[in-house]
């Protein structure tokens, strides 16, 4: 019996704690059916892994205090910075370092694993109507 | 131009600073054709993204001081705790918690990205020929 919103599964009589995988296809499946969706799947340490699916035009922003990795699982994502713009695709991961102002957009939409300390705000140091108050765990 | 093993690019006359991407199989066809080989590809923070090609039965061991988190990019491996055996495969994650003994094992080979804080031994508590003294960039 899985435990939900917990990296924890229950599994024998004695009840020993042992460490449930992520299926990243039946996690999806259960994300909203927006153009803009983000849950936290797993904890590593003090570090969250989210799975988020998005198609448009993010905010820029940047993350003072933190480096944010993605990694693109599948379509495409085009990471704006001042100075660049970058292509990521299915098999390819990006890490914004600390401070460095981005912004992400795609017009076929791309689904990403996101890593970053527990409780980085997504928008970062902007306020926007993108941003989340609290990510829930799916 | 890249500069290798570090997650930077220089790429604009005014030697801006921005960062590279990291595509995987790119990287993958750099590892040596061997059963075991691990490279870092990137860093977030103090934490460490290694490319992981693996076939065989790894040692039992456990890491003391993190979890240690693997993401299978290709093929399957079996996830040995004492009390449960674990099949993660491609699409799929798994976080190993801090001080549980496991034991990687895989017939057909797997490639993953293996996500710890810089610096974790490879065989955690345990010396063993497997032991890799320094993991190299590629």
């Amino acid at each position: 019996m899985e435990k939900s919103g917990s990296r924890w599964a229950l599994c024998d009589r004695e009840m020993t704690m042992i460490p449930s995988k992520v299926n990243f296809s039946e996690k999806f499946s259960k994300l909203p059916d927006e153009d803009y969706s983000v849950r936290i799947v797993a904890k590593m340490n003090d570090y969250e892994f989210k799975l988020v699916k998005f198609k448009g035009e993010f905010v820029w922003h940047s993350h003072p205090d933190t480096d944010e990795t993605f990694i693109i699982l599948d379509g495409r994502m085009m990471m704006h910075f001042k100075d660049k713009l970058v292509e990521i695709k299915s098999g390819e991961m990006i890490v914004i370092p600390k401070g460095m102002e981005h912004k992400p957009t795609s017009e076929e939409g791309y689904k990403a694993l996101l890593i970053e300390p527990e409780g980085v705000a997504n928008t970062g140091d902007v306020k926007s109507e993108m941003t989340i108050k609290k990510i829930e765990w799916i």
